[in-house]
């Protein structure tokens, strides 16, 4: 039924490919079936000014596609002269996340920016980027740590994310553009390795769902992220 | 326990002043207790360059917040030359929760444009924005129907949106300032009337939640939303 | 002969609601006829950067337009990302205006801004922005003086404003749209209680105006700003 | 008593070279003492969208300062990505001045835009820039005649404009810089050969003035368009 | 003498694989060294609107460094609004250097956008931009040319770019980033298979240097460009 | 067979006005046949963030074309919001032209800022730009000089620039506009008093060229800038 012919509860093949990148001080490229992105974890030593003389870092997300990561070439964000309101969003939703799983405390007073570069668009780009980002996180980390700078591990569990949706009437996991294009409804979950929630967004796009359609998707999203939080310690162990 | 005495499941007062301003096909002020907002719908006889030929219609959101609506004064963002990624999120959400209670076939060829301004902010502004909204849109379609630009009603629904969240530890309906700046977790339910969903926004902010919270936070809302579907009722009858 | 049917120098009614907003330290809403202005003043303990150190404040205003004051809806300014010119010409009318009746000294190293946004328009929103912005100061102020942090009142006099045009060979006192639209000179006087001017901005539309021209318009003035002092006068009392 | 020892209403000298540059179909280099502005005239068989079909023209205005036109460098409104409040103040004064002026069904479906770029700055920029765009206008609309492609003549009357201020209580024409930054009250008239107003700008900066001290700086401005006016014509015979 | 002991006229190991992104019409990603850019070429049947109506086509090309791509992270020009002066003058130059090698009357009224993204920078990145958009370009044509839609081969020759410099007063081949930090001199040639020239951009950066300077990077260029030729064919056979 | 009539190695005329502004430290307006650029020299006793307290200064230029120094009008890039790509381009090679000719230790923390503002255009605005700068950084250098706020002269050559280019086959002299839009290769040269380079950028435009073409160019460019050291030269004498 599905257009990919996989099962409702069944996810993409995903890899993380660690190093993908020689600068940053932690960086992956995370294929979600054709879906790829470019997460990359910098570490500076200086926070934002709000945050000054707290003792305390921060976390925070950007989020880009690359002009012809989609089907038919998109215009340059910065050729056009601002961000779009789809990119915001997602980029205050990949902070968001991943600041759920940090000690700001132990961070210490740095900031470890998080850019998600989209290099191929499949569907799920937002939920591919937060679950990279975790990744790259990880790695930059575990490099501080390696080099005295923290002592204390500031990342207190795994995140990860994953969208799901209502197609043809059927909840199903991880849709893919052509699903993504044609479904009732559609939810990206962000959820913390322990079955707990961080964030949930489940928008009606043709028609409206009720609670159980909720709860549905929820448990689908719960199966997506398991796998995602195995492939995640895979990859950076 | 609420810093306002009021019980969990309790919602500040509603009220709906129509007619708040005379140039708009619709309008109506909505009061959430403190929080105040002012609904314009403009009705226009043009649509979107990728609708035309369609025979179908557009409805779409803005949202802005008056620089003195808060307890500090925030920039202007005209004068700052750009929305933030927070106004633009809401302005999205505004027009996705309308359209999802449009026929845009019924619209016709015609775009209705919802004007949300803050006059006045207590907590609750994006969801008081799109409970006001549909007082708007509902009146301007009045009175298209009643001019024989429409023929059949195109607004099959009522829609509303009410903020739940987790403060300290117990599920409590309609945040307002003082709880939502502490809330564990802050979700925003936009509910169509018969209790089909529009959509979910539900963030943890200081703890995560659970499957269970997640729908105590959404029984909540079934029962603010009942309340406002009935205020809308009264306002436009 | 005017189309309201008022005698040429009949103002319309003025009422100013005080205290229309609660988290500013100085509020009212103007209506002058159909023109309605919510006027905000917001006190901040910090200074422009070029008035450091000199030990006095500074007084700015704001002007703005919602989208749908007036009979058809006009685009955002903060969506479009910048400001017309004729926003940034009246948000400094505004601020002159409102200078001109202030000791800097008394202030002390402050700001206070004006914002006047229009809810309603229907000719004269930069002139009632002016009159209802000189109450929201005097409410400020007077809370300042309250608390102590002001010993001796910087604001020294009343000033008011009201625009008068020639309409259809006449000289007339406050020109609402209709006449606004279809007037031969359109000016707009910033009066000082006393007699004493402000500022003069007077501008021949359809036809020049000579000397003996100018001078109607002015005393017509005088006429309306004595009764806008009486009005700020019992708001403020 | 006047920095430059001029008498209170004496102007400073006024040379008007004409054809300063080539391409411009109206060119002139306006010296009103040290301030000198070069006015272009651009005619374009094009008009703005919103007159289109209407049988009429259209005139405008365009100002800019030179970065070091000043005392001191100010940054460039083009590396900035904005035009000041104030360029765009005075380019819609330069505009409807020399529309005050011209009728544009004679002028036909064409658009003269008049750019007025300031070189040296030393007081009253704004009205240099109407007497020489006036100037550039007439060369410009000669040019059009001479081609056969304007039948009758468009312009109706000469404009031209000038400062005047109360200086050390004292009304003088004509303010140059040490003047301008230290008066009292500064007014730009902007008149129409045979006496009729087209614009004052009148402005109370350290002391308000009253009904007399308008008119004395009326009546100065008289005599200093007049002055105007004959070097106008004496460039464009 | 070279900081990676490579001779002076000594290129890094080139490689260039296709296909990289599934969506474009050609793509590759091209690596010199350490520095890798994904070229894109998109083909859209529309052609920008000076060019109409006169039965040619259009290339152009857009460049830009992913922030983590260097030692320390660049702001997204996208989150400042405006792409740098840098960016700009990258993207002039490939597009100028790909439409010399291009009859445009044959290519037919249809753009190819080459979108160069820097995903790693060491030294040279927009020379490699250029020599990838060549083959990016090259598979693009192909593509159009086996679907019919073009019947003569519009690509007349092969492009291929490379960064010489004077290094510790030696002439050295290809740059990387520590000797493009340090060099005495800074060059970028653009030629063409055959011996000719399409661009030259030489620049002195600690020294000056001389007629028989520019001729010896002339002549290293040469060198290294018949190697890119040779990569450039072998990736698109 | 130039249109002009010119040898292939003639010059136009060139002329420097020095003292062109008054409030500049330095200023001329030089012509180059029809072209003409008012250059001014800007010190300023500040320097960019990046160099402070490294005992240096800075030279910096910026390029702006008057809207009608060309044939038809351009469009006011400060109007547009944004500085074109070739606006960009060309004050960075102002900036490092003359910046190759500066001992900035010498300079001393301040910078100077060569503001290159063009009142008509037929080819080569760049080129004159900077040899116009020159002259006006000389000017400045020198009164700073004199009033002993530098002791060593921090100018140790002289820095002129021309175009030439490759004319219907045959290399020639400094292009004006009718050649520079029909050339087959337009080149810039930079130069320095003693036949050293600074810079170089030879584009082909419609035919490419070989090693022997930029040789033959590059001599003609020293016969050029000969003639440029020597105006400058008396200009500043």
């Amino acid at each position: 039924m599905r257009p990919s012919g996989r099962a409702p509860d069944e996810m993409r093949p995903i890899t993380i490919e660690t190093g993908f990148t020689k600068h940053a001080e932690g960086s992956c490229l995370i294929s979600c079936g054709d879906t790829r992105v470019l997460c990359t974890a910098s570490v500076e030593e200086r926070i934002p000014p709000w945050l000054r003389g707290k003792g305390e870092g921060w976390v925070t997300g950007e989020y880009s596609m690359l002009p012809r990561a989609t089907h038919t070439r998109g215009s340059r964000e910065a050729a056009r002269g601002k961000q779009s309101g789809r990119t915001q969003e997602i980029q205050r939703l990949i902070g968001r996340s991943l600041r759920a799983v940090v000690d700001m405390k132990k961070l210490g007073e740095r900031q470890i920016t998080l850019d998600c570069d989209v290099i191929q668009a499949d569907g799920g780009t937002r939920t591919a980027s937060i679950s990279g980002a975790w990744v790259a996180l990880r790695l930059a980390v575990n490099s501080l740590m390696k080099d005295g700078l923290i002592t204390h591990d500031p990342i207190e569990k795994q995140v990860a994310a994953i969208s799901c949706g209502i197609y043809k009437g059927t909840p199903v996991l991880d849709l893919d553009y052509p699903e993504d294009s044609d479904a009732d409804a559609d939810a990206n979950f962000v959820l913390i390795e322990g079955g707990q929630i961080a964030e949930v967004q489940a928008t009606a796009e043709g028609a409206t769902y009720d609670e159980e359609g909720l709860l549905r998707l929820l448990r689908l999203a719960k199966i997506g992220c398991d796998g995602i939080f195995e492939a995640q310690m895979k990859a950076t162990q």
